[in-house]
């Protein structure tokens, strides 16, 4: 059985605790968090510690499933992490994982251990597919849409306008310019064309509701270049109606092959996803059972989801997976 | 640059020199045939050896990638080539894929070389694709449809039928099905739930229609489990609509996370291929590249697409994609 920790309990850190527990080859040692742990009541009951101790417990945890998030929390926590244990995180600030990474490298590679970073959907099972497609398909062009789904990021920028109580933003991407891409016409498609956003926003009494939509549709690089539209409703309304955290998108590459380009080829992959943290998490286990396999055979170092041998994710063995799989 | 070498010159072999040629760090090598070199004119005129001389260029080749089929051709060729040369194959007959991994694994670690087999779409990108989603949702169900896609197999069952002068069969994914699939109730589907066969037919002058159309319908293995139509059609009607040779098809997973599965999520992996040969020649040369690159770091024995890393596909390098693609 590999040993897992998970560090951080937020959504994240509920749904790998869900994820290890519904895998055959794994146990959960515990959660680490920076809360007081007698505080923290945990889904499945397990054993719950202060982040201040966790190297105490190197030698009982084989990987660590980092649940913090982007901003802050994982560029400190991940490298200083990777020196003594094998570790996973969700990184997901594209234009940072470069440097995240080879901060991590340096730290895995100093403690002789194996880090897999920026594991999850977007950045993870979208890059993988970007980079499959491009591979087989190189004379093409690849394009990513988000969506139907919750932006965190944007329902709190919403949140923050004068007169908003409450906010849940989902981010809608463009029928027509799905069926464009698929055409295999390569658009260049703008910001505006490809994805819409839709807001739903609880006011306080007596806000200025014109003043508070015109705010959020002007506002500069979350919504003005989009077409953005606002209703306006209650508090029930919205916990009703917009309490879950859905998510997905489209991965599309269309290319040509050919002497001379003749035909035309469409590879798609798509996600529908009823709760992004648990499926962001369960990617997260697939992938420490992954670290903790390659470690145990002498890979230190940072890894992205490039690096790793698809059967590695599995808890099958290598005839089982030929024999049912391929 | 990698030395590639096409052994085998029918659609698959000329997809596969295009691929190369479509490649940066590749060059292709020459092809190597059973018919007579001289006979034989290429696409982008490289070399044509005979068969029977491969093993005199040994030190000139990388990689082979063996275009051969899979009823007669693959189990002999490929470990008979594996012994030799890092190869590709693209062994298709999914109940024998185990064996034919067992044959070339045996003769790829005598002679010290790379034999990644089954390589293509289906086995292939879709294998790939069913590993990751059950990974990642090990609590769910799998399905993988194919279409709207030319069957050579079928077609030429057709052809067999007295008083047909050719044909052309089109394997067709049922909607409803590919739709209840899609709303994770996990249905159990009949052969006759998932797919329709279409059959456009050229009868010889004179044939009797009515039984062949009935000789169709009723043809076991083939076509009695199926809703069949049939279309009789000139030979100018079919070279003319029905020339290409398209093909692709569907991998879709549903799964539940959640502490006690509240959550479902929906995983859909979709080819749409205008040329199926070269369609499956492109995945070959992606991964040619990375057998000569698994080989030259010391790996030996056979593989599949499931125990390759994705960085290992692409030409570019690890920075590069961490950027660019992550």
């Amino acid at each position: 059985m590999i040993k897992v920790a998970i560090a951080g309990y937020g959504n994240l850190g509920r749904g790998a605790e869900c994820a290890v527990k519904n895998s055959t080859d794994m146990e959960l040692y515990g959660v680490f968090t920076r809360r007081d742990p007698a505080s923290l009541k945990t889904l499945t009951g397990c054993e719950v510690y202060s982040m201040d101790d966790i190297l105490n417990h190197k030698d009982n945890i084989d990987v660590v499933i980092i649940c913090g998030g982007s901003a802050t929390d994982l560029p400190v926590q991940t490298p200083a992490l990777a020196r003594h244990f094998n570790v996973i995180d969700s990184f997901d600030t594209h234009a940072k994982i470069p440097e995240h990474f080879a901060n991590t490298d340096a730290a895995a590679n100093e403690g002789g251990k194996c880090a897999i970073i920026s594991v999850g959907w977007d950045p993870g099972m979208f890059s993988l597919n970007r980079l499959y497609a491009e591979a087989v398909l190189p004379n093409g062009k690849d394009y990513t849409f988000w969506g139907k789904g919750v932006s965190q990021g944007h329902s709190d920028a919403i949140r923050r306008v004068a007169g908003v109580a409450d906010a849940r933003q989902y981010t809608i991407p463009v029928d027509a310019a799905l069926d464009a891409v698929r055409s295999g016409t390569c658009p260049e498609l703008t910001t505006r064309e490809k994805h819409l956003r839709e807001c739903f926003v609880v006011a306080e009494e007596g806000a200025d509701l014109a003043r508070i939509e015109n705010e959020i549709k002007t506002m500069p690089n979350y919504f003005a270049d989009y077409d953005t539209t606002v209703h306006f409703i209650t508090a029930e309304e919205l916990k009703r109606d917009h309490a879950g955290i859905p998510h997905g998108g489209f991965v599309i590459r269309t290319g040509k092959t050919g002497l001379n380009g003749e035909n035309s080829h469409v590879i798609e992959y798509s996600l529908k996803l009823d709760s992004n943290p648990e499926f962001t998490a369960s990617v997260l286990v697939a992938y420490a059972r992954a670290a903790a396999r390659m470690n145990a055979k002498g890979d230190n170092g940072a890894k992205t989801v490039l690096d790793v041998a698809p059967a590695l994710l599995s808890p099958c063995d290598g005839a089982e997976l030929r024999k049912r799989l391929v």
